[in-house]
């Protein structure tokens, strides 16, 4: 036996850790340790910050519910998710539709639309039409492809936090037509602060951050043999398109909604979007994200 | 505006976070927010691993109740705890009694008792005593120290374990005496398993651990004016005395109960140990722990 410091007890924790069977969970949890020993003696961590922090991840822990993953959150205004969905998107950078983050709003099991439908039913702003095509990256029409969108109201909520449980609204699902093409109604949406009310919120009070996301609209889009594609279209005249608290933003993605002759409604102010998809590699589907009312489910 | 990859989202989330008034708490949260991105960018960790891991933290928070502490058991698994305690140590070590883990099954407000007395409610195993005295590092008597003594049964559980709610057993208070003497009757703890019940006793599992605590004793000594001592001893001839699941044990902690004509109580087995306690520094109090039943009030 040996007396240890701090520096023999990641040594010993890597031994303890050396039988674990899969090698890749192996790899992720040797990692994880020598970073969060590294880290506790580069800030030479005291006992009471020690428990603080124990108690802040609690706090995240138990402010989780079916309709709020506030662990995502926190892994969001930490940057952490748009380095690992960087990391994904890596390959597919110079290929696809640049990605962004899924957020903690999506939801499986949205309305199923046709082309040209609003997706908030009741709209009290001026109406913008989104449209354009879906391809491939040699340009090629992508036929059928299924397009998942969901955004906040004109007054900055999404329907989890204006309605009451499974009512759903500024969201719906469309399938591109036989040239690729796509087109739905909706308003547009307001930027608005994540969660302020619990302990990520208070964190980024903490931190002076704003707390907010600039205004737009996520976009999911699939389609059989090609990379699912997690992105979301932001207003460019934004006031906080460059000081995103969830770090989602880049600039192939801004859009603005303008007078348009091209658009699919005519009269309507339109924001023309073309998406382009990858090809799949095997096994390289996954998101950076889950609809959070199945996430709780699946822990409870 | 810049497009962010998985190494400038890192700068720019230092840079989001630069405004934040407590400079200490800037220092911890920026050198977290580099080590958890380098981590991630370490394993390319992917979004399935992410969400897995999202999931795991999410269940270990929601684990947490007022008699459990599943975040500092995953601090302790880990090596953190010991690592945190490690450092806190680090001046007092040539100094003071080496420390231990507090663990989770520290309580407050723990029975007064008288020097000698029994502090398992109803022993079914062989009686032992431990006893020593309370000094300063000159050797000098430090009377009317508080020594807090908790364990586990001769079964392996802990009173929050074996028995409901608020009920107390096998922990007691005592003060030492004019000469800085102390002892206390109790019987031989069982060396046991941490909770595998939890997300993080999954873990342990699926790294091949067995997840073991050697036998020991936990002490908390304190006394106006010096170090708080959080310290344990353990029995030597535990078989996981030195595979102990959460780092805890020192070679300068082992001990064993033996025939002893010094002890205060003739007849009985007895562990001799001597506590020497440092003088405290301004501001250098502090446990790496807390009462979790106190925590969860605090939290909810």
């Amino acid at each position: 036996m040996r007396d240890l410091d701090e520096f023999t007890v990641t040594d010993e924790a890597l031994a303890q850790m050396a039988g674990t069977a899969n090698p890749r969970l192996k790899e992720i949890l040797d990692a994880a340790v020598r970073h969060l020993h590294a880290f506790a003696r580069e800030v030479n961590l005291t006992p009471q910050e020690w428990l603080q922090g124990i108690q802040f991840l609690t706090a995240v822990g138990q402010a989780c519910t079916p309709i709020r993953q506030e662990f995502i959150l926190l892994s969001d205004v930490l940057g952490l998710s748009a380095v690992v969905n960087a990391l994904h998107d890596k390959k597919a950078r110079e290929l696809g539709t640049q990605s962004s983050l899924l957020g903690p709003f999506y939801r499986e099991g949205a309305p199923e639309m046709k082309l040209g439908e609003q997706i908030v039913r009741e709209p009290t702003a001026e109406e913008i039409v989104i449209y354009g095509r879906i391809t491939d990256n040699d340009g090629k029409p992508v036929p059928n492809a299924t397009i998942q969108v969901w955004q906040t109201s004109e007054r900055g909520g999404y329907d989890l936090q204006e309605r009451k449980g499974d009512d759903m609204d500024m969201r719906g699902n469309f399938r591109s037509a036989a040239d690729g093409t796509y087109y739905f109604r909706t308003v547009r949406p307001l930027g608005y602060s994540i969660p302020m009310d619990g302990p990520v919120g208070g964190l980024v009070k903490t931190q002076g951050r704003h707390g907010m996301r600039p205004s737009h609209i996520h976009c999911l889009v699939g389609a059989d043999g090609y990379r699912e594609l997690v992105t979301a279209l932001y207003f460019g005249d934004d006031p906080h398109i460059d000081s995103d608290t969830v770090f989602g933003v880049s600039e192939s993605l801004v859009v603005q909604a303008k007078p348009d002759p091209g658009c699919p409604i005519p009269g309507l102010r339109a924001v023309h979007y073309d998406f382009r998809l990858a090809k799949a590699a095997p096994g390289e589907n996954g998101r950076v994200g889950a609809d959070p009312t199945r996430l709780a489910k699946e822990i409870a």
